[in-house]
């Protein structure tokens, strides 16, 4: 493949047609005037083109508000592509191509990019994971099975003591990953210096005595410099994964900290709903966790299935799915991520869980479903690891819980969640 | 001010005061169940707080899909906040921590925000723009009036040679300010390096011959380390300006290059309609141009009056507006910017942004409004340094162009726009 493609979904009053045509001349050549300067062979090798056209419906009323209005608003989806010269070979120049401008468009009432496809030679360029799920298996000491995890809470408010204390009482229930809350960076009363210093303490007297490392995701979040500053700490306390937030440093944020790391990058979406809430303004999934794969995130969070939030579970399962997908054209780096499943999460969702992924190649985070199992922590992870052996053999969770106590008791004190996949 | 602030629209199945409280809840020391370890003393220290309630209306259909439903969905404005201490002095940790997971909340039908309030403390950390108006116009050689400027067009597609024969008739035009494209920054026909001697051979002839040195913004966006090595070339060849798209760079890429710059960082908005398109989700420039600013953006985009794009003059002028404002707060450095007006602007435009701002330290941006000039490019800025000159001197545009023949002609030329501030 030699050009990028973007697939949207769109809304307009002139028609998707028209829109089509000026999304394509808006994000390439064009201009509202044709100039005397876009000759024949300029268009030719720079001009975007509109691939496909499908009408999918039309309304009375406009989706969004709209400087153009019509008497009907048509709605389709649109397949525009670009010469892959007209981006090099950067991400944030193929971000402001396929998602800049035209979300601006007075054409449009409605537009979603609902997924891109790139030329290997773009994808070959960016970095992709360093680890990914294999690499997080080799820094776990070799692991079988989902990887149990869960967060640091209260989110923000602990200090590194009272940290490292929690992290004590989950490294005692054989937990395989913690990580640091989205707020909790560098905050004043934890500074990530003081929480490293105080957690790995607590991770080395547990290698030593048990010989697994816990996988501990540090949140490095931070100015460019900072985040570098905040790796070498890191490596310097032979911490094995960062949580970055992804939306808040930006493709080349992520960049930078890959370019630089030895430990596995656990991207957290915080903002992700700006992207996600609205059926008619966005970016989905599909297409967003393309670009923060390629810029080097190993773990990728999509939700999970039942969650706290508003997410309906077909759209966690086509995130799941899509960071496990690798990426298509002849000779392109695969650079798949690890899916992370939260919110909510408890012994009844494992199953699903990896059912709609057909492997183990995630975390599994759980908070209450960890700490309010009625046999403590230990159980609570227990129960877990019980409940993904039970998908693994394909039997049913409430029949395995009957020789399984610890599952048992977890099904009896969780809620079993509605799942509709 | 000792917390930060911010202020949402919001719409809830549950009520505006419940739904706030979720809301101040998931972005600090709350979770879905209050855990044990959450206690007084630390909600006391670390917990947001709701400021402020006004309830604005309500509806019997959401605003937004959501996994909770209600009966109705009350909307109101509300003012959270939280310790400066829980987000310490790091911009994008502030990003996660006002606009994180709350637009992912299943009691939200809608949620916008619309302003930030910040301590001092964490504005004083910031770089702020290192030249902003005062410094543009330094860069100029001293200069009155609005700068006057223009985007290469066609947008992509140009080779170096073409872009400098281009900016070789605008500079004979007389012009203040041209700019890169958002979509040309390094891509295979027009390699940045390329353009900038291409150009800069330009510059400095006309600057040799006549003693003023037009301001040329190359664009650099690209990965981090690329970004300084295109600030090393640019300084390399004297330039005084760079493109940067804000959006894709993200908030630690704009600080990156304020950090090693010693050219004017004109932010461009590209992707924005994503944040502003919707009623019912995003973010309102008021405060997100807060947040580019301190990262050290000088110029930053905001659309024109009666543009070709879909935002209103009022959301228009209240952007520009916003980019001049001072940060609040006392002894907080003013860290203004200089608003770029841009997009289907003609001498029609000039007299109404004067108007709005109330000054000359904006800049305005005119394609055919200028190319298209009946007395050619020279002519075309003529007469939109008449319109200024008419607008100082508080005369109507049309009374001026009486005994001013390029803004007579331009007048004439060029369709009244219908403006509505």
């Amino acid at each position: 493949m030699t050009r990028i493609t973007a697939v949207y979904d769109i809304e307009s009053p002139s028609g998707v047609a028209h829109a089509a045509a000026v999304m394509a001349g808006e994000q390439s050549t064009g201009t509202f005037v044709r100039l005397a300067a876009e000759t024949d062979a300029l268009r030719e090798r720079s001009a975007a083109r509109i691939e496909a056209i499908e009408i999918t419906g039309e309304s009375p009323r406009p989706a969004l508000p709209s400087r153009r209005e019509g008497p009907r608003y048509e709605r389709g989806r649109v397949t525009v592509s670009w010469p892959a010269e007209n981006v090099g070979l950067s991400l944030p120049t193929l971000l402001s191509t396929v998602a800049g401008n035209l979300f601006e468009l007075a054409e449009l009432s409605a537009i979603r990019l609902l997924d891109i496809g790139l030329p290997t030679a773009l994808i070959a360029a960016c970095p992709g994971p360093q680890f990914g799920a294999a690499g997080t298996r080799r820094m776990l000491g070799g692991h079988d099975g989902p990887v149990i995890g869960t967060i640091i809470k209260p989110s923000v408010g602990l200090d590194a003591a009272g940290t490292a204390a929690l992290v004590q009482t989950l490294v005692d229930a054989d937990i395989d990953f913690i990580k640091d809350d989205e707020l909790q960076a560098n905050g004043t009363y934890c500074p990530l210096a003081d929480r490293v210093e105080a957690v790995t303490a607590v991770l080395d007297r547990h290698a030593d005595r048990t010989g697994r490392r816990v996988m501990y995701a540090f949140n490095i979040t931070d100015e460019i410099e900072q985040m570098w500053r905040n790796l070498e700490l890191l490596e310097a306390n032979n911490a094995t994964c960062a949580v970055v937030c992804i939306n808040a440093v930006g493709l080349p944020g992520v960049r930078a900290v890959r370019d630089r790391s030895s430990v596995v990058i656990h991207g957290h979406r915080a903002g992700w709903g700006l992207y996600s809430r609205s059926p008619d303004i966005g970016i989905s999934y599909v297409a967003w966790q393309k670009l923060w794969r390629l810029a080097g995130a190993d773990h990728l969070h999509v939700n999970g299935l039942a969650n706290k939030f508003t997410e309906s579970d077909a759209v966690v399962r086509e995130a799941a799915l899509a960071v496990q997908t690798p990426f298509a054209g002849d000779g392109a780096p695969a650079y798949t991520a690890m899916p992370v499943i939260s919110s909510g999460q408890t012994a009844w969702q494992v199953a699903p869980s990896r059912h709609l992924l057909g492997n183990d190649d995630f975390i599994f985070c759980a908070g209450g479903g960890i700490m309010s199992h009625p046999g403590g922590p230990g159980a609570g992870v227990i129960a877990l690891r019980q409940a993904a052996e039970a998908a693994r053999q394909d039997i049913a969770v409430e029949d395995f819980a009957r020789s399984h106590g610890e599952l048992k008791a977890a099904l009896e004190t969780f809620r079993k969640p509605s799942i509709v996949v």
